[in-house]
Formats: C-alpha cells, sequence, structure tokens
C-alpha cells in the first residue's frame, strides 16, 4: 500500500478538490477520501488528473514533426513524405521510434495509448506476421504506459482501386486474412488489442462487416478514420451513393465499442447517427493537415462521447488537444464557452472508447494512473483554487507535468522519465530512418493521384 | 566585446544558419560571422533568435488567466471581468502585476513590449497624471524587457455614448487633454513613447486626427484596436457609413508607422486599404475571445506587415502565437501552406511596428536581443538543420527557451530569470488584484448594454 495525497484533485467533478489522499494497493486505487494534511503519505504538489488518454496516435508520424511544412500542399501531399518514412521501417526501428513516442507522450502526462496501426508487413510478409505489431505493444512496454493496438485493416488504394507502393505493406489481401492475423495478436497485462478500419476508402464495403464482426465478437474496441477529408465524402457518395457515416452504420461498425476519428466533415444525418458512438477528435493534427473545424459540440448533444488524440504528433500536447476542441469552436461560432473544463478533461481522459474502462477516474478499484500538472510554472502561477480545472486546462503545457503513475509504477518522477532519455531516443530513432536529416527526401514521392489512389 | 557562438542561428534567410559568431559591444551586435567552432566564445547551444517582439499587451489582463472560462458569454462579456479587475489596481499593483507579467515574457523569449495601456487614471486623477503609465515603464525595467508605452485615447462609451463605471478611469475627456498628457511621458534608454487610439468606439471620429496627429509629429507608432468583432463594424456603419477601416484612413491613422490590431472582420477593401500599414495578428486572444479568423495571408499579400501580440494573455506564448496564423488560415481555407516559417518568423520578431526598426535582426549595428531556444526537449529532439525554423516555429513552448539577451545584458540564463522569480511574483500580484481567488467576483458587474456602451 502506497499513500499519496494530492494538494488538489480531480475526482470528475465540475471543480478540483484539495487535499486528496489516493491510496494505491498494486495496479488498483484502493480508497480516495478527502484529508486536509499529507499525514505521512507521498505528497502531489499541484493538480492531479487521471492519467490522460492518447485515443489515436500513428507512432511513427513523430519522426515527420517540423518537417513537411516548406512549401504548400494538402493532405494528400502530406500523406507522400508520411509514406516516405513509412517505407523505410522494419520491426527494429519501428519499435524504437514508437518507445520513443510513447516516452515523449508519458513526459505529457499520456498513459494510455490507442495506436491506430496499419503498417503490417516488410516488401514480404515477416515471418512473425504481427512482428510490426508486436513491436509497437513491446515499444509501449518500455514507454512504461498502457496500449490499445488497434490492428487495422487496410486492403484498397481508394475506392475500387488496389493498394500501391508503400500501401502494399499495409494489406492484408483481405478482411478474413486481417482477421486471422490479428487474431494471433497477445494482449499483455499492458496491452489490449482492438480493431480499425481504416476509412472507408481504404475497406471496401464488401468487408467491413467481416472487421466488425471480429471486434464484435471479442467485445473490442472498432476504430475508423471518418470524414476527415471532403474528397472522401465526395468519393464515397459517388461510389456508394451514401456518406461514410451511413456506409460505416449500415455495416456495423458504429456503436458502443466504436470510436470515429476526426469525423469532421458531417452532415446533420450524419451527426445524429454518431449519438453513442465515441468521436476522437485530434484538433492539433486538424489545425495540421488543414482538415477544417468538425462539430464537436453537435457531435456531444448527440450523444457521442468524445475522446482526444494526437494523431501525426504534429505536437505532443494533450492540453492543447482538449483546449483546441473548445477554442476552434469559439472560431467556427463566434461564441464562448461550449464545454465545460470537466467535459474536456473527461474527453482527454476517456479510456472506454479504447477499451480500458477501469482507468480514467480516480476512484476506488481503478487503476491507479495518475498524473501530477505542477503550479508552479509562469503559464500556471497565479491559479485559484475554484477555477483550477480551467487554468490547466487553458494554459498548461507538457512541461508542466511533474509526476505520472501507471498502475501503481511511477514512469515519470520531477519531470523525468524514470525509465528513458527520451530525447536521444528521439533523436537516435529519428535519425535512423531519416537520416539525411530534414526532409524524408531521397524516397521517390508516388506519382499523385488524388484521393482515390490512396 | 563579449563573443558568443550560436550553434544554430536564423539571420533572415529561410533556414538556420549553423556555426555563428556574435559579437557583442555594449548594447549592439558589432559583427556577424560563420564560424565552424566556437574557439573559446560562449557557446549559445540550440537555435538562436533574434529577440521576439509582443507587439500588443494589456498586462494587467494577466490576472484572468484561466478565469474567465465557466459558462458561456462573449467577448463583451468578457470585457466585464476585465472591467472588475482593471477598478482595483493603483500603480503599485499595476507596476507589480505588470512587472510579473514581463517577467513572464522574458522567459518565453520575448525581449520588447508594444504595450497598449488606456487605465490611466484612478478615481480621480493621480497627483501625477502619468503615474500608471510610469509604473508600466517601470516593470518593464524591472523585468529587463524594452517596451513601446501605447499611450491610448479612450474617451467614449461607444458611438454617441459616454464612458461610464470603469471606462473613466481610462479617458482623459478629449484628446487634447490626452496629448497634453502624453506629452509629458519620458523616454528611457529601455522605453519608448507611442500613441493608441483605442477603437473607432471609443474615440469619435472628431477627435481621431488630434491623435493620429500627435504620432506623425513625433514620428511615433500609432496603434488601433481594428474590427475585432462584427458588433464594431455594424456600429460603425451606422453612425458612420463606413467601415472602421475607412473611417481611420479618412483621419489620417494609417500608414507607414501606423499598426491595426486584430483586422479579423474585414471587406476587400479594408484588406487593400491596409497595404503598408503593420497589422498585428493576436491568435491566442482571438481564439479565446471567440473573435474568428482575420484575413492573415491577404493581409500580407496586400503589404501589411504582420506581427503578434499575446494581448489578454491567454497565454505567453510567442511560438504559438505565430504558428497560429498559419494553423488558423489551414483551418479556414483546408490548404496548407500559406506562410514560410521564415515570413512568420519575422511577424513574430517585427520590432518595427512597436518603434524599434534597430532590434529584431541578427545583423551588425542592431540591438543585442538575442533569444536562444534550446532543442534538448522532447518537443524539438530529432529536429534536422535543414527544417529547423519550421521544427521550433511549429513546435516549440515557452518552456524550450533557455537564453534571453537584452542589450546585451542576460535576463534569462538557464531557462530562469536572472533578476525575478517571476511565479512567485505572479502568485503575489495577482492575489493582491483578485484576493477571493477564482472570479473577480464581488464586483457588480455594469448592467450589461451591448457594443454601443462600450
Amino acid at each position: 500500500m502506497t499513500r499519496y495525497w494530492a494538494e488538489h484533485a480531480w475526482l470528475g467533478g465540475d471543480r478540483a478538490e484539495e487535499g486528496v489522499l489516493i491510496e494505491v494497493e498494486g495496479e488498483r486505487i484502493a480508497a480516495v477520501e478527502l484529508v486536509p494534511s499529507p499525514d505521512g503519505a507521498h505528497v502531489l504538489r499541484g493538480l492531479t488528473l487521471p492519467g490522460l488518454a492518447n485515443a489515436h496516435s500513428h507512432a511513427f508520424h513523430r519522426a515527420l514533426r517540423g518537417r513537411t511544412h516548406r512549401g504548400g500542399g494538402t493532405f494528400w501531399t502530406w500523406r507522400e513524405d508520411m509514406y516516405a518514412v513509412a517505407e523505410r521501417l522494419d520491426p527494429d526501428s519501428y519499435r524504437a521510434l514508437a518507445r520513443a513516442a510513447f516516452g515523449e507522450m508519458a513526459l505529457a502526462g499520456i498513459t494510455c495509448v490507442g495506436e491506430f496501426h496499419y503498417l503490417h508487413h516488410g516488401a514480404t510478409h515477416y515471418a512473425d506476421p504481427n512482428a510490426m505489431g508486436a513491436a509497437v505493444i513491446e515499444a509501449a512496454s518500455e514507454a512504461g504506459i498502457r496500449i490499445t493496438l488497434l490492428d487495422t485493416c487496410y486492403l484498397a488504394g481508394g475506392f475500387g482501386t488496389l493498394v500501391e507502393g508503400v500501401q502494399e505493406r499495409f494489406s492484408d489481401g483481405d478482411a478474413d486474412a486481417w482477421a486471422e492475423r490479428a487474431a494471433a495478436l497477445r494482449e499483455a497485462p499492458h496491452a489490449r488489442i482492438g480493431a480499425a478500419i481504416h476509412s472507408v476508402r481504404a475497406v471496401p464495403a464488401s468487408q467491413l462487416t467481416t472487421v466488425a464482426g471480429w471486434a464484435r465478437e471479442r467485445g473490442a474496441p472498432l476504430h475508423a478514420h471518418l470524414s476527415e477529408q471532403r474528397a472522401e465524402n465526395e468519393a464515397c457518395l459517388a461510389a456508394h451513393g451514401r456518406t461514410p457515416a451511413e456506409l460505416l452504420d449500415e455495416h456495423g461498425a458504429l456503436g458502443a465499442r466504436a470510436c470515429m476519428v476526426h469525423a469532421t466533415h458531417l452532415s446533420d444525418a450524419d451527426i445524429g447517427r454518431l449519438g453513442g458512438t465515441a468521436v476522437c477528435m485530434c484538433a492539433t493534427t486538424e489545425r495540421d493537415l488543414a482538415d477544417g473545424i468538425g462539430p464537436a459540440r453537435a457531435l456531444a448533444d448527440a450523444g457521442a462521447p468524445l475522446c482526444t488524440g494526437s494523431d501525426s504528433h504534429a505536437v505532443i500536447d494533450p492540453f492543447e488537444e482538449a483546449r483546441a476542441i473548445e477554442l476552434d469552436e469559439r472560431l467556427r461560432t463566434e461564441r464562448r464557452g461550449h464545454f465545460p473544463a470537466a467535459e474536456l478533461l473527461r474527453a482527454a481522459t476517456n479510456h472506454a472508447a479504447i477499451g480500458w474502462p477501469e482507468a480514467g477516474r480516480i476512484e476506488s478499484g481503478a487503476f491507479a494512473d495518475l498524473v501530477t500538472v505542477s503550479l508552479d510554472s509562469a503559464r500556471l502561477a497565479g491559479a485559484a483554487p475554484e477555477t483550477l480545472l480551467e487554468s490547466v486546462l487553458f494554459a498548461a503545457s507538457p512541461a508542466d507535468v511533474r509526476e505520472v503513475l501507471v498502475g501503481g509504477r511511477r514512469v515519470v518522477a520531477g519531470g523525468r522519465h524514470a525509465a528513458l532519455d527520451v530525447p536521444a531516443e528521439l533523436r537516435a530513432a529519428i535519425g535512423a530512418v531519416l537520416p539525411g536529416g530534414a526532409a524524408p527526401a531521397g524516397v521517390e514521392p508516388a506519382a499523385t493521384g488524388g484521393v482515390l489512389r490512396r
């Protein structure tokens, strides 16, 4: 039994509590009690939150940070840069890069990641066809965080188009082969398995039911990229006479265990259809990739539980991710106050959307996943107890994260990762993948052909 | 003579240079030379930039950070919270709060601030009618940064409406009285004086020429809030049959020394009219206050030099401020790549807009104002020399700022302010103004009456 006393802690209400004793037994919280003084307990100075969940990650995109801003372009030209990195990865380099990215997440207060994993194969299949997935699971273990490997079905370059180039490394051929391979993935205490449909572009309609059924049989999460770009909607309407949300719904891919990622360009009917399905907003990536501003408030009002993801890791900043949902809604509507801070914190700690319903809350029986944000920096100095949630949500940065516990184990202490030199790991892992330095040059970009070739 | 050797430095081109010797003589840069090794010079590890300019600040708004997000509301209800803080300030508390806010700016790499200063008087005028302005100038000196006090003319509560409540503390009665008082302000080595028209709401059209003329005679900068809110445009059109930009232009308030702040809601004709006038984007405040997204690219194309400001200090993060110009333009247009990183850095270092043309560049003869951003954090680890400007611009945070020189004097060393305990100053200064803690409660909000009562 370890006793922690949090100066301030968020127990799920609309403001933080002062003086909270949190007793930890093994990997779980045994008791939570309001107590005015630490009385010998280990003091957590600042605001303690439940561990933050990063519900949508492509770990290897971390190598691209800062490298895709030269010139103009769109989501689709950015994707060429991303493919150039994907092309170079093998299980060892993938594991090293993912470990470093997950280490950066731990430093930012993220205790659980939903890794949307589609880089399955080498030029041919590896001897263990799950070598890449296993590498990512191992990377999370080494970084000290939980993971849901959202093993992603990716079969087509677009509606009616075969995969080509590096996309061949994403494909299992058909959904049955995907299902068979994914069924061989092994869970671990820190790792759970979920499914993903990359998108309606990348999984033919005839194969959607197989993936959705695989997840349903296992009670596993089922994720999908949804309507991030208008071009996807147009192509889907042209191919099927249905929006992506309609198409997924018809094939059983929405509902309580499902999570739709982005959901940027939706019709009113789509929004209604997503009630009861989680929606993952990835605001810093959506800004970076010029996706547009999704209808976050309308989705929440329709009954979609929100969660957040750092996705392409343009930055890994769960505070910016959460506040951006509110701030971008303000830009769109020219009104303030769409989301109370507590609602945004619920999104940032939503573990249910990635299949860990027993995490993300500070309460007896929950996993002892805790994040303490220091209030000592110039960013947060002067914050008041009454509005501490707002101060942290709207002004904190990852640099303010001081202590991180995952399953009772200290992963970050005093702002430093307990096991990894994260910056050194990032330098080495990115240098190994992009030895030339700046851009992912030297790899001929595939001829562009727009959305249908994805 | 002090010799610094920057591992990487931005000398104004479209990429950073490697190995730059910067010789400093007194407060100026004496020489800049590419040199492969430090050879005994003091090493600046990371990327060295010219000092960053914060072209639009209301220092006392720092007290409101995190405290204005409860409930919904608009810019106009937020203003009531802001007024409640203004009401409580006197020269001593204003100086302490401004010193703390300027200290936070120094830690973020800001070496020069344009303080848009309108809180001139007490319930009656102080014995020295410039006591408040002098307090702010002194605060900048104590925090170690340069300041342009943009002494602001504020005479009316709206079009055809008198000032009332705390607004009376902003008013000198008429523009002649404003001009007389402002003329008595004293410059100092670290401090210059400029003028500001609060807005077309707050300065009657008949008085605009006096303020513009005052600035013209002195060759001083002239700033104004412009079209931050649609309601201002509507009221101006109703009162004058002209947009705010037209009205200011007709009264000689645009042009080479002028800087328009926000410029969010503009007609195409307004945009054209602003060519040759600086425009200050305050993106983090514009997000916070739900202003909307201004036409930054169109303004720059029309010939408006851009600059940036942290304005209400929802955060003080000049990197987020600069990248937000690009990222919010991406959200608006659904395209990437509107501003090269170097163009955004020119905006973030634009000192000319606040009357310090000899700062903001690393070159012989310029002020020795330098900011070194460490590349050692997880945010920036793995950045490549070829795209260092992009990495820093799109991913750095104030926590990455390690060294700051102002006029050759070290103001920040190893990430710490050389003279002030900034977080402690912030806590004390904000606690003195908002003793009750959270919201600026206890002050009866003035009855709301919309834009015309401002």
